[in-house]
């Protein structure tokens, strides 16, 4: 907005910390707030300063809370023979919503990487492991994503997992339901193909 | 994110208010923020409340600003003379950087659509209209957007301009440098080859 309303300008900058937000886009939402939803803009500023002072981490599963431990881990409802670890909070929010899961988890905020500086210790791997030796822990899920660096993070936590007499297991790959053969990903369709099961009724 | 953490639904829904932004873009905002940059969201916060409180609208052309008058209206650079009239803030920040247009603005935060009601009460016409009755301005830039409801408020604006002795004039249409004419709207391309002017050297 040129240099006539220096606040304008720090607004538009400050929006750009947003992912997938450029220069056009930020002015855009700025001025969209201050022309048409102030009262939004001011609920967002609110909540937004409450959200980044109040909400931690789980001092049990690492997710996000507002309180010491999440709701999953305070719940007696939970088996806590089931472990299923995910690298972020959003695929526990999915894993959550999509199946009827009901052990608890352990959030990992990122996968072995250690060109990222992510090594074991910024992943938690030691609470993990402390908590795989109290013996509580039959079922470890691994439910990394399937990239190279998710792969490498499962194989590390399974090795974890059989040094302590848990059971390691892995989310199925496969060719996802509702999509056609065609548009299905070569490694995905030769890694169907290559564990193809029997049918059986 | 489920019904674990409130205050992180809040937020998402909250993030909902900026435009193009629906709930899975929210959700990535706000763990982005929280997860990565929180440094980034505090300011963020706090920069939007300060916004939302302190722009206001400029007295004589009504375009954003922090002060009573804005910084163009006040200098005594600006040619008194022309006065270009804008639909919103966002197209005087775009003629400033593109022209080196030097006379004032007036902004009317929307173009006449009854159906939105916005007539021209709402534009400001009235402020305008006690602009033009002061004789200080001679050209009255129309610079609406090309649309049904732009050209009908630019036509509005240029009977104003008359009845008042002012000169009206428009942005000129046409085809846009460096596109092609295989590409150019019908509309547009129909204009151009009507409008042409005659080549001299």
């Amino acid at each position: 907005m040129g240099d006539t309303v220096p606040l304008l300008d720090r607004l538009v900058e400050a929006l750009r910390c947003l992912p997938g937000v450029g220069a056009k886009t930020a002015q855009r939402m700025a001025l969209h707030l201050l022309e048409r939803n102030r009262e939004g803009g001011r609920r967002l500023a609110a909540v937004l300063a409450e959200a980044v002072e109040r909400i931690g981490h789980c001092r049990s599963c690492r997710t996000l809370t507002e309180d010491d431990e999440c709701a999953i881990c305070r719940s007696g409802q939970r088996d806590p023979a089931q472990l299923c670890v995910v690298e972020t909070p959003s695929d526990l929010a999915a894993i959550e919503a999509a199946t009827g899961y009901r052990g608890r988890y352990f959030v990992l905020h990122g996968r072995l990487s250690p060109l990222d500086g992510l090594g074991p210790a910024e992943l938690g791997l030691g609470q993990l492991a402390e908590r795989l030796d109290r013996g509580e822990v039959r079922e470890l899920i691994i439910a990394t994503n399937p990239t190279v660096e998710g792969e490498a993070t499962a194989h590390y936590l399974a090795q974890m997992a059989r040094a302590r007499q848990v059971r390691p297991s892995r989310l199925a790959h496969g060719v996802p339901l509702g999509g056609e053969l065609e548009y299905v990903d070569r490694g995905t369709l030769s890694l169907a193909f290559g564990t193809r099961v029997e049918v059986t009724d």
